[in-house]
Order: structure tokens, then C-alpha cells, then sequence
């Protein structure tokens, strides 16, 4: 029977009926006009239920909402979602109270590699991690059919593992994360910095000197154009990656790995040199059959996949 | 009921047969006279038959062996088991012949986490890193309650990830392998062309120039007592595997950081750094509420383990 899963993101919050299939039966998307948790929730509830009804099916009890942040499992907390600026919201309990029904919260890279494992990239794979370049730099992690949570249920979160101890602070606030150096918001600071600093001059061709202009593409373009400061700035990107996904690899033996994120899709020297270092580093042993894809669902991914761990729940409970 | 749970070391086979709880309930151990692959069949099927005879009990079908190597775990194959020089023995075909019974073949570290979760420092716990750095450097991953094997049942391979990209050989054959500048071997290894280069007074005062007599513990003594090129050994070693483990936790988000293995046992100094840089170079979020301890069943986590991961394989088929 279908499910409904729901997408909180940034801006939007969108809802979906998806059959068992993955298939999306409908779709409602609503802007997030005011940002407060009571005002949130309400978008949500009004988005799930238009898409119920939009639907024309019978929904199973359950909904799941994917959202970007760290998210206590078990109780349906967003603990920290930097886009909304929020900390320790009971989505959940809110939603659910709104809606008459259980509401399960998700990380939304966990939801969108479910969404790819059951109806994407990962079909037919029950070892897979999936790596997603876009703003930031996560990763989910599926062992054995399962999606891997951790503890508190932050586990893949690949982005902020040390790459240089001590070394540029990120936005999480601590030195030297990986996605300091390689996630595209940090792309476009170190980019913007570089073109304010007046160092490159292909930088400024591309942009007009408009650092609104700025974007992880241009970087990559000076950067194939011979600009020297921008390819350091792409080269290190691309080589904090490849060596991060790499020794994930090596860690996990997935059978697949999935690349995702605005960054990978668009910046296609970013992700030839992950590819290429992930078969140069990943031990022999776990890069032997490793297959390795782009995410199929784009931006659809966290949206069915939250619409399919809700059969899933439904089915375990 | 009792299991039977075997360990396949480099030197000795080991059977004991195991209650529900982890307790060993007979233990026997003999020599790897010979180690072609018949005669070490022959040797763990006597170990187990006399384990089995002096428990006094009755044990429930499946046997499993826990061994050091890459195995195939649909198929019961060794693959590669250097400690052997086997390649591709059907060890848990041969075995469950001479037996009359199902044997399971798992890694030896795998068995080893799962004694340690069920029996040892895991105990109540779901979430679990197990780092071993003894010889080499391995670890396991306990992901809610499930150990983590990989598409090919080599996950966990922490000692060959790449830490420096091309740079020293590694045992497997790979250059730049955490194991090449962490692991016990490669410490000798690389403290012994200290000492034969005569640039150590400290090293040579330690094992009176005997190449023999040294280990990760008088590594560990002269780079404390101020000798500046072991210093860079020793250093070079924990910052390595701080790093590694740190950016395990924050990837997997245990509950428990596990630590076992020589090295880790008897080189405070290393132990020390390790804990440090976790604590330092793990993401906040991850290392709220990890707990950091010491393996507690020594040398019979591997047994233990794989007893007790015949009782799961009884219940579970």
C-alpha cells in the first residue's frame, strides 16, 4: 500500500504518495515562507495532505520526513538543522500530532540512499555507500540491506572527518573537516577569495569580477584554463575527496558506490579524479567488482526514499 | 545450548566449546605441525573433537571458524591467508567433511568484536568500532547489533586504508597503507634499519644491538627517552592511527571505541595518542557519549566470538 514521504529542505518543503515501487503517485510543493518550527510544521501538514488527496489512494499509517541536520532516532528530534536554524525541535511529535498519524524523522541523506538502493543507482545492491558532493559532503551508508545510523544516528557523516588536523575551520565550527576544503559552500568561499585577492585573472573573465558569479563550476573552469591558484583549490578538493571515499571503500566493501550532490554532477573533473583515486586507493580486495554510479533519482531521491522507509516500517512493525 | 567455536591462528589451532553466555567450557589447543591444508584440517578437526569430548556436553551443529585472512563468506573459502600462504582453500567445506557438521568460516577480528560484544568491553552495546593494532592493523564494525562484513566479506580493513598516497609498501603489496607506518611489523621493521643505520645510540643502547630484541615497546622506550628518529617513528604511528580512528568514529558514530591488539596493549605512549587525537579529531557529535575502552577477553575474543556466533547462525537458521 503506498506511503507518504516528506522532503524538508532549505526552502521548500514537498510531500509525495510513493507506491511500493518507488513510483511517486503525487507530488505537493510548498515554499517555507516563515522559518519558526510551528509555522514549518504547518507547511508540512498542508503539503502531506494535498498530496493525499492529490493522490487518490489510501496512505499507510506511517510518514517519514526526511530533513537535513542531525537527528536523534529514536525520539524524533531534529537535534541541529543549520538551514532552518533550529536545535532540538520534536519534529516528529509535532508533525504527528498535526497529521493524526507516526511520524519517523530521518537524516535526508540516509532517505535519499534508501531512495537510490530500492529504486535507483543501488537496485539489486545490499552493500552500498553513497557519497554526496553538493553544498556539503555526506555520505550514507547501507550494510547488508540496512541503512547504518550509528549511536545517535549520525553516522556518515564524511564530511566533517579530519583531513587536516588543525587546519581551516568549517561550518560546523571545528578545524580541518573535508568538506573545509572540498563541499561547494567552501568551493565558492576559497574561490571568492582568490578573485577579491585579484590572483586571477581567469577568474575574473569568467565572472565579470562578480563574486556572486562565483561558483564551484567556474572554480573548475580556471582551474582546466590554467589558472594555478584555482587548480590548487580544485586539486586539493579533488584529492581530499578521492582519498576520503577511497579509504571508505577500503573500510566498507560496498558492492556499489553512488555519487550524488550539485558538485559531483557538475563538475566533471571533480568527480574523474574521485573516481580515478577511489581505483588507485581503495585496498584490491574491496575495489575488486566495486561498481561505481551516479545517483539515478536527483533530487526526487530523499523524497521516495523517505516514502519507502515508510513501508518498511510499516512491514517491520 | 553450547557451540563449538575454533580459531585458526598462524602457529595453533584452537576449538573450545562455549555457553550461551561466552563462558569456555573446554579449551583445546595444539601446534600447526604442518600446514598444508589437509593436515591443518586434520589438525582443528582432533582440536574440536577433543574440545567437544571434555566439555561433557552436547554441542549444536554448526561450528565456526574464526581465521585470519580474507574470506569468502558465502562460499566458506580462505582466500588469501598470509599467515598460512594459503590461497583459495575451501577450508569450511573440508572441515564440515571431517566433522559431520556445518562449519562457518568468518575473520578473525570479526569473531573477535563479536566475543568482545556479547562476552567482553561491548557488552550492552549496539553501535561498536573494535580497532586492533597488534602485527597489523585491523578493526570490525558492530552496526545495531549486526557486524558489518561488506559486499565481500572484507569489510573492516582499517590497516590498508591509504594514508600517504604512494608512499612506503605496505605487506599487501599496496604503498602508503596505514599498516605500512602503524602496524607491529613495520615498526620492527622500521626500527630496526634505525638501529643497523647506527643513527640510534638510544636503540642500540636498549637491545645492545641485537636487531632481534626489538619491539613496539622498545620503540616506544627510546622515543620517550628523547632519541629524536624514533621519535619520528613513534610519532609518524600514532598521529597515523589517531587520524584513522578519529575519522572511523565520526563516519560510523559507535557507542564504543574498542581497542585491543599488542601494540595498543602495550604501548601506553601509543594507546595515549590514540585516545587523544580521537578525542580531539572526531566530530563533536560523534564523540559525545563514546565510550573508549580496552578489549577485556585477550587472546579469547576470537574463540568466544566464534561460538558464540554459532549459537546466532543455530537461532537464526
Amino acid at each position: 500500500m503506498p506511503t507518504l514521504g516528506i522532503d524538508l529542505g532549505g526552502t521548500f518543503a514537498r510531500a509525495a504518495v510513493v507506491d511500493a515501487s518507488g513510483a511517486l503517485l503525487s507530488v505537493a510543493k510548498r515554499p517555507l515562507a516563515e522559518r519558526s518550527p510551528t509555522a514549518v510544521v504547518e507547511t508540512l501538514a498542508q503539503a502531506a495532505r494535498e498530496a493525499v488527496a492529490g493522490s487518490g489512494v489510501r496512505v499507510e499509517g506511517c510518514a517519514v520526513v526526511g530533513a537535513a541536520g542531525q537527528i536523534h532516532k529514536d525520539t524524533g528530534v531534529l537535534a541541529v538543522a543549520p538551514n532552518l536554524g533550529w536545535r532540538n525541535v520534536p519534529l516528529a511529535t509535532m508533525l504527528g500530532e498535526k497529521l493524526g498519524c507516526t511520524v519517523q524523522l530521518v537524516n535526508d541523506l540516509s532517505a535519499a540512499a534508501w531512495g537510490e538502493l530500492h529504486a535507483g543507482a543501488g537496485r539489486g545492491s545490499q552493500d552500498m555507500l553513497v557519497a554526496f558532493v553538493g553544498s556539503g559532503v555526506g555520505s550514507a551508508i547501507i550494510a547488508d540491506g540496512r541503512l547504518v545510523g550509528g549511536a545517535g544516528g549520525v553516522a556518515g557523516e564524511l564530511g566533517h572527518i579530519k583531513v587536516v588536523p588543525g587546519g581551516r575551520r568549517c561550518g560546523c565550527g571545528e578545524l580541518g573537516c573535508l568538506e573545509a576544503y572540498a563541499g561547494g559552500h567552501n568551493l565558492i568561499a576559497l574561490t571568492r577569495e582568490l578573485l577579491a585577492a585579484g590572483r586571477s585573472p581567469m577568474l575574473a573573465k569568467l565572472t565579470g569580477g562578480d563574486p556572486a558569479l562565483v561558483t564551484p563550476v567556474v572554480l573548475e573552469q580556471a582551474a582546466e584554463a590554467g589558472d594555478e591558484e584555482a587548480q590548487e583549490i580544485h586539486d586539493r578538493a579533488a584529492q581530499f575527496l578521492a582519498l576520503a571515499v577511497a579509504n571508505q571503500v577500503t573500510v566498507l566493501n560496498p558492492a556499489r558506490l553512488v555519487l550524488g550532490g550539485g558538485v559531483l554532477m557538475n563538475c566533471p573533473g571533480i568527480r574523474r579524479r574521485l573516481v580515478e583515486g577511489v581505483q588507485a586507493w581503495a585496498s584490491q580486495v574491496s575495489r575488486e567488482g566495486l561498481l561505481i554510479v551516479d545517483a539515478e533519482l536527483g533530487d526526487d531521491s530523499g523524497l521516495i526514499g523517505a516514502g519507502l522507509l515508510g513501508l518498511s516500517a510499516s512491514r517491520a512493525g
